[in-house]
């Protein structure tokens, strides 16, 4: 049995940003919430779909973190799908130049017998009736079910995302678009809407400016780094999520507490998803380059004052 | 002696919030930075100009608050320094529709011999050569002078600029001034440039997104508490100054990590000066609501997680 279960996009990306151009290659949420979560000691699976045109080679570097790949399903006849997108000289906006759905336009996601009773499901975004199919399949109810979505489905299936943000303990979404769901301006009363809608944790992401996580009164206010170049922005929100559920699924705790250092370790996670270019950072990352970078974001938040 | 010496604008101003609009009511920079360094238990001193239209009672409300007032010069045929604002819906950009500078034009600082030996000395957002005129006029060099400036000196002023900044330990500067006073997107990098230009602490307002403390290679990161509503956010940054430099002024201690704390104790300040119109919050705050607020700031950012 797998501790986490993720659906979300296995994908090629083309990107551009003001360093370089990348050619095809592996992206997807999936993959980047997957290279994230196995970054701990846990065993996860992904639910996906890709073309005939996939490598072997990506499957197999996903199966060797522990990633199990059998929910993935492979259109022989079909081909992945591709997004191609290029950076503004800020890095914080980009313009998509080509989206090809290909196989993802027919997904019916199935989770396979051995992962319907994960203790931990991160729902990638996607269609919001995707992400319904796969947690009405578990078997269990995941201990923690995590959404992530984007304005996308705001536009266009407003009553799907409703249903799903209604059905999760979670969900991370950006400051942005925590704004258009909720018509408020201000984070504290989108993210107060927000809960009251279904989700008990919410993490709204600001990008540069971090991570703000609530929970019934509570706020959390986890910090990016500051960096001295963003290389390539693709997958840090992924990355995030991956990070967030992995830390969970491997603590096996989601007191407020613990869900607070999982903020930590997701956006530490971040900060390095952006120094290379798509995957390339999760993938030569070192246990103790990730030790030392926690230890920045102690440096970085943490204070003593005496209050009496 | 005063412990902390301030020169700055001491003005009217009359502001305009999607929430409502102010009289003519008590403004500038100096007044709130003494308001804010008054919730410490220190003494401190105003160096400023006003014409004869300001009120005395105004004068005894910050004398009230042991803020020395003898360095306020009162030009009796002159008018008072007149600032007319409107912010935007966001809250988070003003159109200026009224600056007159009366008797702010023609501005000479004297300090008062009993203020030349002050340990902190806050330079508020005033005409570069002002600001040097101060300093050069201190007969013991500060343990620790503070600038804050805007970018309307950057452009008009640079030279004169460029030597303040060398001549003073720490800066405050908001994010988009850094980046034009550097040339440099990356707040990281930005904030190393102006290290080398003279300041050893260098503080990036971020606004709503909370303040960077820079010294020497460490970094530390104060957030902005998420609040429902910003009232008027006018003299935010100027109370944030007077909160850092007022703590500095109390506790006498100017290592990194109690600046930490001062960069908290300022961004707690701020956070309650956007509650209401101008320096009303500062007026009426009470030592109680500003330990619960530190306790807030306390619960929003310290995290625990044990690195082996």
């Amino acid at each position: 049995m797998s501790q986490l279960l993720i659906v979300g996009t296995v994908a090629f990306d083309a990107i551009e940003t003001p360093f370089g151009k990348s050619d095809k290659i592996l992206g997807g949420a999936a993959t980047f919430i997957g290279l994230a979560a196995s970054q701990f000691d846990i065993n996860s699976a992904i639910v996906s779909i890709v073309g005939g045109d996939f490598p072997k080679e990506y499957l197999s570097l996903l199966e060797r973190r522990n990633i199990d790949t059998t929910g993935i399903e492979i259109v022989e006849d079909g081909k992945t799908f591709f997004w191609h997108g290029r950076y503004h000289n800020d890095m914080n906006s980009r313009d998509t130049l080509v989206t090809e759905l290909n196989v993802l336009a027919d997904f019916n996601p199935i989770v396979p017998a051995s992962h319907k009773n994960s203790e931990i499901v991160v729902l990638g975004n996607l269609h919001p009736q995707v992400q319904i199919s796969v947690l009405e399949q578990m078997e269990t109810k995941p201990k923690m079910a995590i959404l992530d979505t984007m304005n996308f489905w705001m536009d266009n299936t407003p009553e799907d995302l409703n249903r799903v943000i209604g059905m999760v303990n979670a969900i991370t979404i950006n400051d942005a678009e925590a704004r258009q769901l909720t018509g408020e301006y201000s984070l504290l009363v989108a993210a107060r809407k927000i809960q009251q809608m279904g989700p008990e944790y919410v993490v709204i992401k600001k990008g540069e400016h971090g991570a703000l996580l609530f929970h019934e009164d509570e706020i959390f206010y986890a910090p990016a780094l500051p960096l001295e170049e963003v290389f390539d922005p693709t997958g840090a929100g992924d990355t995030f999520a991956g990070g967030f559920a992995g830390y969970l699924a491997c603590t096996r705790d989601i007191e407020f507490n613990n869900i607070k250092n999982a903020v930590i370790y997701g956006s530490a996670l971040a900060s390095f998803s952006v120094e290379k270019f798509g995957t390339q950072r999760m993938l030569d990352l070192k246990p103790q380059e990730l030790r030392e970078r926690l230890e920045q974001f102690k440096q970085l938040t943490q204070f003593e004052i005496e209050l009496t």
